[in-house]
């Protein structure tokens, strides 16, 4: 039944057209949903947050708590915070230096690996009782260039294939030497696709977000328009030119630059890799383009440019030299959502001397809060009778890219639901 | 399924006693009561708060939001708040002296009378965009003297068949003159029908309002009684004899007096217009009978009467001769409503000079502030295993012809529900 | 179909393990709980708190409200509140010295025995109207030495035969002449079922209760461990030998020591009666022991023991020779709890004087502190992709106990379901 009305919404779907309004309001759909996202990686954290074996940094991720911790050998693993004889969640809050993790319930205890080692002196199981069961269930984690990447799912999709292509610039960009500015969330009253929708949408911004506009080109923002009239092909004919010069500028990169990586409709992830100058004289993405801290990775000066990555729907980094933003949309239901950014600066460099963190997170700080009244007024239409799935204008075809790629694997997941294993 | 379940409940109820329990509790009553409600008009506000063109009210009615405004043409007119692009919604609130309307997410355009104007000057969509299909779309609106009537259905009841009766009276008083002195609105968790009964339960009264008690003859209230005792002939006798004495010192109406509209169970709308006297000497339904603000309409002395009228199960207007108060009960769930009161005087009175709002207001604060804790306890006995549909008293008899009038449309509705165009 | 997806959780169980997830975290689980609950007595209060005619006690208990009223005859009675009327909550709170209960809405009244007195002087119905299908509403009420049971259900299980078997020892402690020191209440975000698999739970009690741990000696907590290593069969040994030790000092009480009463999975209600030694040198169940009130009942000196007595899941009652504390577990929701706690002394003893309420609370107020945490962690487990049922330990087989009572009741309540008169 529920899968009938959701087949109802998948048949009315038109492409070109925005979606029809179940498929943000309906919780019958925010279940099936769900599906759609499990099998996906999500960046949850940074190798900085966790420097020595038994840090631990506890993750919220599609209403499951996660400890993502070091182990005595250096390695980073993640575990589900799930006490194996009870169920008592484990660990409140992210720690340093752990040596074991200890349930507050009854005290069974496991090692930093996640194995059992005591379930109380005073208790004898018989020879029944199978250790190796009652060890920490564990959780699918990667890292790539100190960026943490989590899946919840028992068969995620393949990593190495999905983010291989993203590493060698995450590298000239110093991602591993990277450390945490500041995290900052908060919740809004929104679907996660109206979110998504506005994070791919270039329309918007030069509407929405002056300082954003300003980094880029007028050319470039004209350029986005696919239609192809005599001005809209003139900026484009700009805009191609000014990426030539700056290409031509760049010396300290052989290969990486421009477009390396875009997921569209038949994709499994719905990933994006993509380089691109700022407006002349920006040394980084920030309001003004000047410089908010010390390079990072291999630059020696600044490209003048920014790179912005997506690693499914859900995830995005910005990059720039001298600093990196990462957004993270995070689910709670059909119509909650907690959106978190995080900052990241050179690991070696010093707040107060080298950087300010205000002047760091200063210009997504704005950008979060010029989209913020936006999330929630265009949910708020989709909950109208009066909705009608619009007509998507040339410079929204992301927008209809990604509509295409979550019809279809909803449709998936509808006639073939991942299996939950509980 | 859900049908089923509400058809039970229908063959449940019993007339003269209250109506079983579920009709308060359930939430799917609630949506089928949406589509009993739907069809008919609601009084959301006066032309005095949209005086000039460009001037906008936003209007929250059944979890929509409409924008009612005053064209370049003078003329009135609503829409959904919803932007036929990505839907956005457009206005936030109330303004003045709009020019157009422009949509914040990407700069839409639409004209004070809904056309759109412009989809952003850089984007140009091929001929298949078709702009009459991205204009506003229109909500039903009328005006009745001043009085903004909204109806959210794509075929509401007739208006002028339901409410021209009422024009003649509210000329006389001066409704399309008046002006707002103050709103005031706050929730109650309480179904509309707790809400509905109680406002139409002259029972109550002498026991929860002494002063609104006051305000009628003690014959007038013993009088409501239908059964015949001695007592209660003797007392409608003396309440007759007093409306009698009434109209005959009434010269300036010449035929609009005492009841003139009762819709019972048979109607489509759930209407009334009562015309009475207050007790002797009271110039205004106020504490102790004083006046609080110039005379409206085309009174030269007070009439010492009161109009009570209905438009529908949810909205009344109490007027005096110097003032009148608006109730609007709004249901946001099956245990949640929003109740607003509005005050309105003559439009020439000048605040400080000519009243006092907080004088104006007096009365029905206080009738509110007595009535919601009944109507939180009403709603709290529908839950309760214990509840059993009560028997009505005598003086009921209104609440039974609304109960009947509820039932006979529920049951249409469940029989052919009222098409829902998303 | 919901109980069929009930009935395959109730495949899934196996004993001696924990319960499948959706035991806790089901609303639909919840549904069938109050029917598995509400047949049973529940212990809402003490004749101490309404000691006069006309006093009375608001309970609410699984959503009802319900009046507790001594009558002018002295006799202790229980109606819901909820008025025959137009089912208006009577009552706001308790109160003392009634003389009859009056509806707010009408002020149709009641006598304090629950008759019809008046449905208002000027109100006549006929003749069809019958008085006696107009009383309150009356609920099961029993009190047992001082203390109120309640049961909403129609059909409660047999008072006499269930509590009978703990008269004598609650005479003995002079439950009946006790009085209240302190009533405290908190919120939980928990199913019912976390908690009580937590009050009965031996195991957690050294690891996250110091100082109750000390009120028993370490034999007694290691003798709990049924699994029979040679430690713990001297542990046995010990905590044997203690128990007669304090058997044969113990004088006043000719017969019932040890255990009296503890129900198992194959009983109606969950009871259970414990009476054993605390540690020596302990006058009573406090921090280090020390008395914190004059003695009750027969004590002329304290027993150095201390009664656990269980009514039902739900309800439990500590006794020492000074005081005595009641805790509620009071189900709202599948996910949320309000946790009651009373504390009694002997009624003639003088706060200040006698004993500092202070002093009374601070142990079980520790205790409850203690607990909280563990409580929501523990339903937050179960709601992970994550939670097995883990298997539980030997200390742990009266939670198995109270699981194969829940089930099999669960199974019989899904079969068939007790009538709800509504
Ligand atoms: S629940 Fe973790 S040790 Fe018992
Ligand atoms: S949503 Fe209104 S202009 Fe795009
Ligand atoms: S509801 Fe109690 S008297 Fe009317």
């Amino acid at each position: 039944m529920r899968s009938e009305r959701i087949n109802a919404l998948i048949e009315q779907y038109r492409p070109g057209y925005g979606l029809p309004a179940g498929f943000y309001t309906s919780p019958d759909v925010w279940a099936a949903d769900l599906g759609v996202l499990s099998p996906l990686w999500y960046l949850v954290g940074h190798t900085s947050q966790i420097p020595e074996p038994g840090d631990t940094k506890i993750v919220s991720l599609f209403g499951e708590s996660v400890i993502v911790v070091r182990g005595s050998d250096g390695v980073v693993r993640a575990f589900y915070n799930v006490c194996s004889h009870r169920a008592a969640r484990i660990c409140d809050e992210s720690a340093k230096g752990l040596r074991q993790f200890t349930c507050p319930y009854h005290n069974w205890s496991y090692s930093l690996e996640g194995q059992i080692k005591s379930r109380r002196l005073e208790v004898v199981f018989d020879e029944t009782f199978d250790p190796d069961a009652h060890n920490l269930r564990p959780c699918h984690l990667r890292v790539l260039e100190g960026l943490l990447f989590l899946s919840i799912s028992d068969t995620p999709t393949d990593f190495d294939e999905a983010y291989q292509p993203f590493e060698e610039l995450f590298r000239f960009y110093g991602m591993a030497n990277a450390k945490v500015a500041r995290i900052h969330g908060f919740p809004v009253v929104a679907n996660w696709k109206t979110l998504v929708e506005n994070t791919i949408d270039p329309y918007h911004v030069p509407v929405v977000h002056p300082n954003f506009t300003k980094t880029r080109t007028p050319a470039y923002w004209q350029a986005a328009a696919s239609t192809r009239t005599a001005e809209v092909i003139a900026a484009a004919t700009q805009a191609e030119q000014e990426m030539k010069e700056w290409e031509a500028a760049l010396t300290q990169l052989p290969d990486v630059t421009g477009v390396v990586v875009q997921d569209g409709r038949h994709d499994e992830q719905f990933r994006w890799l993509v380089r691109g100058p700022l407006t002349p004289g920006y040394q980084s993405e920030t309001i003004g383009g000047k410089r908010v801290a010390p390079l990072m990775g291999r630059f020696t000066e600044s490209d003048e440019a920014s790179v912005f990555s997506n690693f499914n729907p859900l995830d995005s980094l910005f990059m720039s030299a001298d600093h990196a933003t990462i957004f993270n949309i995070r689910p709670l239901a059909h119509d909650r959502i907690y959106w978190e950014t995080m900052w990241l600066v050179d690991k070696d460099a010093e707040e107060g001397r080298d950087y300010d963190t205000e002047e760091v997170c200063e210009f997504y700080t704005e950008v979060n809060a010029e989209d913020f009244p936006i999330w929630e007024r265009t949910y708020q239409g989709a909950t109208s009778r009066a909705y009608r799935p619009g007509r998507l204008a040339p410079q929204e075809s992301f927008i209809g890219d990604f509509q295409q790629w979550y019809v279809r694997r909803l449709r998936e997941q509808v006639d073939a639901p991942e299996p939950v294993s509980v």
